[in-house]
């Protein structure tokens, strides 16, 4: 297992001073889901319950105003996210292939352009069992709590697992 | 022109009080970019600077408790929103076809996920001069101003048209 911090220097960013506070920003889509100025960074720099899962915060990292932040999450074939849970909604739109989410005891296929609002404290993990990369945007409010980690097999969770 | 009150009733819904707050929700993607549960409405129901355009309200309409809403607009062939500025600022994700976005006196091509972000107080518009319908995600907060209508041909504003 890695030994990593549960936060990701990217998640909560902090404002930079050479920035300037809301400039009109275009971030151009470029080949294999990347966008020009965005830079791919880990999911966490924490944690050992995820894997083979990469970020680019697209609204949130350029010192916008913003009540919310946009970021873009692909997981691998195999990777999944942190089973997690925490008091912020997620709103999450399946962009690239399709992968699945894990909601609580539920398991759920998301493809092309679903949308899925997760509520609060609701434990749950992204994951991909497939053979092609599962990209997908993820909306959450710009203040909000830190995720806790929820072990496997805890009571009411046992079944639960990446496939 | 069409004689129509400034406001959608799509654009600030009224919670429902049939509706138990913050519920788990999949909004699966359909054929021609609508998405099963979520109704079509007019952009707006007044104003006559605007045509062609339709709003699904996608995050907003359901009694979620986020900060931000996600709705996603589609202007028709020769169709362009309201040219207007308001203090919220707007995060636009271009996914069908293309269209164009006017910000203040730019004009810029908007592609599949290509990312906006309009900052506060800027004129704008966004019109689809194209032959295929042009879609997009607009996020915006929850709370927020509404909007103001900018006349063209006012000062500053002269030489912006819809194509």
């Amino acid at each position: 297992m890695r030994n990593k911090s549960e936060h990701s220097s990217c998640e909560l960013p902090e404002p930079s001073r050479k920035t300037k506070l809301n400039q009109n920003r275009q971030y151009r889509f470029q080949d294999n889901f990347r966008w020009k100025g965005v830079k791919v960074c880990e999911y966490k720099t924490g944690g050992d319950n995820w894997d083979k899962i990469a970020r680019q915060t697209l609204i949130g990292a350029g010192n916008e105003s913003t009540k919310f932040h946009l970021r873009y999450f692909e997981i691998a074939p195999d990777g999944y996210s942190s089973f997690e849970k925490h008091k912020h909604e997620h709103v999450v739109i399946g962009v690239r292939g399709k992968g699945k989410a894990r909601i609580n005891r539920r398991t759920i296929e998301l493809n092309f352009m679903d949308v899925l609002y997760i509520k609060p404290d609701e434990p749950h993990r992204l994951f991909n069992p497939f053979n092609e990369p599962f990209g997908f945007f993820c909306i959450v409010n710009a203040k909000r709590d830190r995720p806790k980690a929820i072990k496997e097999g805890t009571k009411g969770q046992r079944h639960i697992g990446t496939k």
